[in-house]
């Protein structure tokens, strides 16, 4: 299969530590891009006109985009239900998922609004994505517990490419004050060779 | 179940033309909230830190969010596999369920970014949305006939939220001009009584 690919997307890590935790890491050939909200890659476009990655084409020729359709294939292919749990079971770690994911979208768009040229930023859209990041912090530190209890399905699997994000792209913001279950978990979480294997990079 | 809702959204029309069609929009108490992406609604956020819609409460106390997994969450109450199939039909409706819900985004984003202050806009933001707009409406014309042959799962589901959501805030892009097979398809679709309970207004 060939992965559109950077190592400095968190949607392509949150991929790539699924694939890492299935055994499938070695059946991915990852095609390094790069692509931007303002700058359509045509090479990804041909593909998936959504312009974004981690974009996925199948050893069937299917072209499949979306992060968590493409962990969930991922799944599949290694025999199914190890992240994506099926049952009661299921509703936790696809919240956990969509937890992680969102927060991640905040942090994307809010780093983007930062980088904007000066007089194209938006003191509104700053203060509303930050204090959105921050009441998703509170909340997970509240279910801190509860993820570390829980098997590792895309739920943690999301929230580890979204603390890793945290720590390469915002190293000014001290998330993990004030939140010591959430650190905990995280230092434990990112030993996992999944984590070790997939760290962002410029 | 308690839905955090508005008429206007078209992740919230999502949910409900979802909802409709498995026969549970009698079991859903709509609570109409105003969600803004530089203002967070407290009353939302005390659910769901991500400030979206829309947010679910289950009957057990659960709050479930991103429109997708409400939807599965739902089919899974009516039973299963019927937006969601399993085996391989699953792979083409959550493909075009990402095509229109990543339509959808860059919509929202082409909008709110239009509707920014003057000298607070990009044109190179606007310009590459435009773009993959083009090209994801292209693509799915390329797709029409499949989309009109296969069953009503999340894919159309999402595809017809997302063609509402064009003619209710793009009046202006004429996007049914060389598409025919896209348009006809959404003609015949909009017909459905999902369709028509869920028509967004102001």
């Amino acid at each position: 299969m060939k992965l559109f690919w950077s190592s400095r997307s968190p949607f392509v890590r949150k991929v790539m530590i699924a694939a890492h935790e299935l055994g499938l890491a070695d059946r991915l050939e990852c095609v390094p891009v790069v692509v931007a909200l303002a700058q359509p890659n045509d090479a990804v476009m041909a593909h998936n006109p959504l312009n974004k990655i981690p974009t996925l084409i199948t050893d069937d020729g299917q072209t499949l985009f979306e992060s968590g359709l493409i962990c969930e294939y991922l799944d599949a292919l290694a025999g199914g239900e190890r992240l994506f749990p099926t049952g009661p079971a299921r509703w936790p770690a696809l919240r956990w998922h969509a937890l992680g994911t969102g927060l991640l979208e905040i942090l994307i768009l809010w780093r983007s609004e930062r980088m904007r040229p000066d007089g194209q930023r938006s003191d509104a859209v700053l203060a509303a994505l930050g204090r959105k990041a921050a009441a998703t912090l509170a909340l997970l530190e509240q279910e801190a517990a509860a993820v570390a209890a829980a098997p590792v399905t895309i739920g943690p699997v999301a929230l580890g490419a979204a603390f890793g994000y945290l720590d390469f792209r915002f190293t000014d913001l001290p998330w993990r004050d004030g939140r010591p279950r959430l650190a905990a978990w995280y230092a434990t979480f990112a030993q996992r060779p999944s984590m070790q294997a997939t760290a962002p990079h410029d």
